[in-house]
C-alpha cells in the first residue's frame, strides 16, 4: 500500500489506494481544515505534492484552487489518491497537532548528490581488443576508482549484461555495477547527532526529496545526560569505544526503522552526512573526546572527513560515503556550522543572529562579511532536565501555563491533552517569566515565601503549579537558580558577541531561533527573561532543526560540502572561557532586573 | 641468538654468539672449503657479509684475504662471529649441496621503499593555537592521508610522546604513529606465485636486504596441477572464492613460517609485491579467471594495482600495501614482466632472449628497442608431471643420467644420494636426449622395441631406466610423446619470436634461462632437444627465479613499480594462438631430426 510522508509533521501514513489523502489524514488524527465533508467544494483541505505521484487534478480542483496555487503543486486532499508507492505531501496550519521536533522551515536547497548512476555500453573483447574488463569500465566511465569487491564481481556482471551495465558511483568511486540499464533506487541519510537525540532524515537522492525521518534517544544518555559528563566518563573509564558504539547504535537504530517502514534495501543507501557537537562528532568517528574536556580544548580532527560506511560500522552500502562536515572549535560543532549554512547567515546584508539553545548553546552573529560564533554552557535546564518536575516534551508535559498578575497558575496546557505529570522546556519558560513578572520570584531570583502557592519543600521553597494524578507538580527555588545560570550564560553570550562585532541592538535585523526547544516557546516570555535579544517579534524566526537542514544540504548537494568547509574556515570563534569580559557580564545577567 | 641467512642457499642458521660462522655452516652440513680446521691459516672459508654486523676482521684475515676481496666484504668464516641479531652472508661454490629453487643470480637493485619512517616534533596546542591533532600531524608530515583507526589512536599517541612521534608511511598513507623517536622495524615481502609453488622473500626494508625466504606448495594443487584445469574448476563449480582462498593461504603459510623463524611482528611487515601468471594474479585478487579460459582471453584487470593488506586478507600490517605489477596478457603474467625487468632485457644493446620454462613457457625477445613476448602451452612434462615415473625435484629423484652410445643408462645421480624412486625434470631431459642420440628413440619419437632395455608395458613400449627399491623406474612411449608436444611448442615459440623481430640465430647474443627447472639442467642435452636456441654455451645464462627478482625490485624500490608499468605498456605480445604460422612450425618441430 502506498506510503504518504506528511511534512512538516514528519510522519508517514499508509494509505489504501482506494482512499483519498483526506481520509488518510483524518484517520491519523491530523486536523486538516474541511467544511464540505470531502466533497471537493469548500477548497480548504489543501496539500502540496512534494515527491511521488497522485491522481490527476479533478474538475472540482481546477475550479476551487487558484491558478497560482495549482502551479505550486497544491491539491485538494479529498480529491487526490496516491498513484506511486511513495508520496510526500505538505500540509498547512498543523502547529500544535503533534510534537514536531525534527522538521524545519528552512529548505535544504538544490539537489546535486555525491552519488550518481551512470549507464554505459562497453565494447566486448575481441582477439584484436584484449583490454581488461577494468580498463573497459574505467574508460567507459571516464576515470574511476574500483574497489576490490566491485572488481571481483565485474567480469560476471559485464558478461551478464552483454557489456551494457549501470554503475552507481560515489564521486569517483564505483560502489555498484549491475547488468542492464535499470536504474537502482538510491537513498541518502542526513544525521543530526544531538546530545539527547539522534535524528535521521531519509532522502531519495534521485528525486532530491525527503521521504521519511526518524529520531531515537541518544543511547549515550546512559553515560551521562550532558556532554561534559560523557567526556569525563570516557576519560575515567577509557571507554571511548563504548561511547562510540552507542552513537553508532543510535544511527543504526534510526536506519533500521526507516528501512523497515519504507521497505528499502540496505545496499541502496549510498550516502550519509553527519553533524553534531564536537564531542558527538568525535565519538561518531571513534575519536577520543578527552582533549575536548580540558584546556586548551583542541579537537582531534576538525577537517571535513569522508569515510566509507564499512569503516564506521554504519548499516548502509559498505562502500557508500559518510561525510562529516568540520566542527568549528572544541565546543562549537559541525551542527553550529550546519545552522550557519542552513540560515544562510553569512550572506545576509544586515546583521543577523542564529541561536541554537541546548545543553550547550551556540550563537552565531554575521555582520559586514564576518561571522563569529560562540558557545555557552547553558546546561539542560531549558530542556526540562535537572528541574525537579522537569520532563521531556512528551504526552503529559505542561508545555504552556499562564501566571496571573497575583501569581496564580492558570490555562495549563499539556501535550496531547493528557493529565499533567511534569513540565517541559517551554512550560518552564512560561513559569519562570510569569512568576518573575508577578513578583513571586524577585529580580534577584529569590522565591517569595509569603505567596499562598509557595511552601517550604525538602530542598527549600517551592511553588505549587498544579496537583497532578501522580502527585503535586512544583517549581522550586533550585529550579529557578538552574535556569538563572543558564539564561545568564546565554544572555552574556549574545551580548558579548554583539559587542565583539560592534552591532548595536537596534541594527540587529533577524534572530533565527534553531532547535527543538524554540519551536513551542512563548517568545515574549523568553525575551522577558533575556534568553534572546529584545528585537521586534517579527524579526524573530523559529526555524526548528536548522542543524538537520544543514546536514540535508550537504547530503543532497556534494558542492555544499565544499562550501561548508570554506565557510568553516571563515568563521571566527569567540572563546568565552578566556574572554575577560565574560564573568562580569554573566554575573550582571543572572538577575531579571536590568534587562 | 643471532640468525644467519646464507645466500645463495636460502637457509637460515641460528648461531650461538660464541660460535664462529664456520662452526654454524658446518653444523648445518653446508660444505664450505677449509684445510686448516678453522685456524685461519688456509684462507679458504670465504664468506661475504651482506647485511648485519660481524666482529671486526682479525689479523689473520688481513693477512690471508687479498685486499680486493676484503674491499668487497669477504671474510673468513672461521674468524667471524655475528654481532647483530640478523646477519646475511654469501657463500661460494655450494652448487649441488641443497635444492635451491628460489634464489637467483640477478640482483634486485637499489633500495627506495614505498614505506618510510618519519620522525616529527609537533607543537603542543595552546589557547592561541587550537589546530586539531590531525591538522598538526598533516602539516608536520607535509600532507598525508590518515586512516580512521590511526586517527583514532592519534590523540593518545601525540600526548604520550609529548608531541614527538614517529610515523610509518606507505606513500602518503600513514599506517602507524607511535610515541617517541625510536624507529620501528620495517619489513616487506616479495611473493612469486607459481602454478606449483608460492615463494616469499622477506626483506628488511630499512637495510634494503633480503633476510630470509620460504616456499610452500601452491595449495591450489588440489584443484588441478595446471592452470587450465584450475580455470576449468573455477568455471564449472563457480569456486573462484575457494581458489582465491587457496592462494591467500599459500602466501600466509609462507608469512607464518618467516615470522616465527625471524621473530617478526605481523604489524611490522608493511609492504608486499606479488607476481605470477595471469590466472594466479587474478586469483590472488579474488578475480574470476574464467575469462582467461576462453577466447578472446581478456583479463579482468591488467593495470598495476595497489591494495591494502586488509582487503586481501594477507597476514601483515592491515594498512600495509600489496602491489600487483600488471600482467602483460591473458597467458603472459606479471611474472613474465618481472623476468623482463630483472634481466634488464629491454635495455640490452644486442638481441637477447629470456625463457621461463614451466607448464606455460614464456619467452621474451628484445631487439632494437622492441620487446616482444609470447607464451606457449608446454604442459608440465618438463617439471616431471604427467610422466609415468616423474616426480618433483626432491630426495630420491633421478636428476642426472647418462645414456651410453649403445643405449644403456649409467651414472645415475639422485637428489640427496637417496635410492632412486622417480625422475625429475632435469633427469627427463637427460633421458630423452640420450635415448634419441643413441637411437633408442628415433627422430620421429618412436621408441624402438628391439633394444634390450625396451619392453612392452601396459601403455605401450617403455624403457627400463633402473630398478628402484619400490619397483622399476621406466620411461615410456607416452612420456616421449608428452615431451615432444612440450618441446615442439617451446621450439616453435622462440623460433617464431625471432622471425617476428627478424633476429637471425647468429645475432642472438644472450639467452637467459629463468625458472627452477633451468637451474639443474644439462644445457647441451636441452639444446640437443631444441628446447633453447642453439647458441654457444657461454651465451646462455641460468638466472634462477628471475620472476622473484623482479618482485623484489618492485618491493624495495617504489620507483621500479612505475618503471615496470611503463615497461609493460611497451611490451608487444605475439599471440601464437592466432598466428597462422604456428601450427606449421609446431608440427615440424615435434620431431628431433631437423634441429
Amino acid at each position: 500500500m502506498p506510503k504518504v510522508f506528511v511534512e512538516p509533521i514528519g510522519i508517514t501514513l499508509t494509505v489504501d489506494e482506494q482512499e483519498n489523502l483526506l481520509d488518510g489524514l483524518v484517520r491519523a488524527q491530523i486536523d486538516i481544515p474541511t467544511d464540505c465533508a470531502g466533497r471537493g467544494t469548500c477548497g480548504k483541505c489543501l496539500v502540496r505534492l512534494g515527491a511521488g505521484e497522485l491522481t490527476a487534478p479533478t474538475e472540482r480542483e481546477l475550479k476551487r484552487i487558484p491558478e497560482k496555487l495549482r502551479a505550486e503543486g497544491w491539491r485538494l486532499a479529498c480529491q487526490a489518491y496516491p498513484r506511486s508507492a511513495r508520496v510526500s505531501i505538505e500540509v498547512r496550519g498543523t502547529a500544535g497537532q503533534r510534537r514536531i521536533l525534527t522538521t524545519s522551515k528552512l529548505t535544504h536547497g538544490a539537489s546535486h548528490p555525491a552519488v550518481c548512476t551512470r549507464r554505459v555500453q562497453l565494447e566486448a573483447p575481441t582477439l584484436a581488443d584484449k583490454r581488461s574488463d577494468l580498463e573497459r569500465l574505467d574508460q567507459g566511465l571516464g576515470g574511476v576508482e574500483v574497489p576490490l569487491h566491485v572488481l571481483q564481481e565485474l567480469p560476471a556482471t559485464l558478461r551478464d549484461g552483454k557489456w551494457k551495465v549501470t554503475a552507481t558511483c560515489y564521486g569517483k568511486r564505483v560502489i555498484d555495477v549491475h547488468p542492464g540499464e535499470r536504474e537502482r533506487e538510491c537513498y541518502g541519510v542526513a544525521v543530526d547527532i544531538g546530545t539527547s537525540k539522534v535524528i535521521a532524515y531519509l532522502f531519495d537522492l534521485r528525486a532530491g526529496a525527503l521521504i521519511d525521518q526518524e529520531a531515537v534517544e541518544n543511547p549515550q544518555m546512559r553515560y551521562g545526560e550532558d556532554v561534559i559528563s560523557r567526556i569525563a566518563h570516557a576519560a575515567q573509564h577509557n571507554e571511548t569505544a563504548l561511547l562510540a558504539a552507542a552513537v553508532r547504535d543510535g544511527i543504526n537504530a534510526n536506519l533500521k526503522a526507516l528501512y523497515e517502514r519504507q521497505d528499502i534495501h540496505v545496499n541502496h543507501v549510498c550516502d550519509m552526512t553527519v553533524v553534531g557537537n564536537t564531542a558527538m562528532h568525535h565519538l561518531a568517528l571513534g575519536l577520543s573526546p578527552v582533549g575536548l574536556g580540558q584546556a586548551p580544548f583542541a579537537p582531534a580532527a576538525a577537517e571535513p572527513l569522508t569515510l566509507r560506511a564499512s569503516e564506521l560500522g554504519i548499516d548502509m552500502n559498505p562502500d557508500g560515503g559518510v561525510h562529516f562536515p568540520p566542527p568549528i572549535a572544541g565546543f562549537v560543532g559541525s551542527d553550529a556550522l550546519a545552522v550557519v549554512a542552513a540560515t544562510h547567515l553569512a550572506g545576509k546584508k544586515k546583521p543577523s543572529m542564529a541561536i541554537d539553545i541546548g545543553t550547550n548553546t551556540e550563537i552565531a552573529l554575521a555582520h559586514d562579511g564576518r561571522v563569529t560564533v560562540t558557545s555557552c554552557a547553558s546546561g539542560p535546564a531549558f530542556e526540562g532536565y535537572q528541574i525537579r518536575n522537569g520532563m521531556k516534551a512528551v504526552a503529559g508535559a505542561i508545555e504552556r501555563v499562564k501566571i496571573t498578575p497575583d501569581g496564580e497558575a492558570t490555562e495549563i496546557v499539556t501535550i496531547a491533552g493528557a493529565e499533567p505529570i511534569g513540565i517541559c522546556g517551554s512550560g518552564v519558560v512560561d513559569l519562570l517569566a510569569g512568576l518573575v513578572h508577578a513578583g513571586v520570584v524577585d529580580k534577584s531570583g529569590r522565591m517569595q515565601l509569603d505567596h499562598p502557592r509557595v511552601r517550604k519543600g525538602e530542598e527549600g521553597n517551592e511553588y505549587l503549579v498544579t496537583e497532578g494524578p501522580h502527585g503535586d507538580i512544583v517549581f522550586t527555588q533550585h529550579d529557578v537558580r538552574s535556569l538563572q545560570l543558564a539564561k545568564g550564560a546565554i544572555h552574556a553570550g549574545w551580548e558579548l558577541l554583539m559587542a565583539s562585532l560592534e552591532v548595536p541592538l537596534e541594527q540587529l535585523d533577524t534572530v533565527y531561533i534553531a532547535g527543538a526547544f524554540g519551536n513551542y516557546l512563548d517568545l515574549s516570555a523568553a525575551q522577558y527573561l533575556g534568553l534572546f535579544p529584545p528585537v521586534e517579534t517579527k524579526r524573530v524566526a523559529f526555524v526548528g532543526n536548522a542543524a538537520g537542514v544543514g546536514a540535508q544540504m550537504a547530503l543532497i548537494d556534494a558542492r555544499a560540502r565544499k562550501r561548508m568547509a570554506r565557510l568553516r574556515d571563515r568563521i571566527e570563534f569567540l572563546d568565552l572561557a578566556t574572554d575577560k569580559r565574560f564573568l562580569d557580564v554573566f554575573s550582571s545577567r543572572l538577575g531579571f532586573a536590568s534587562d
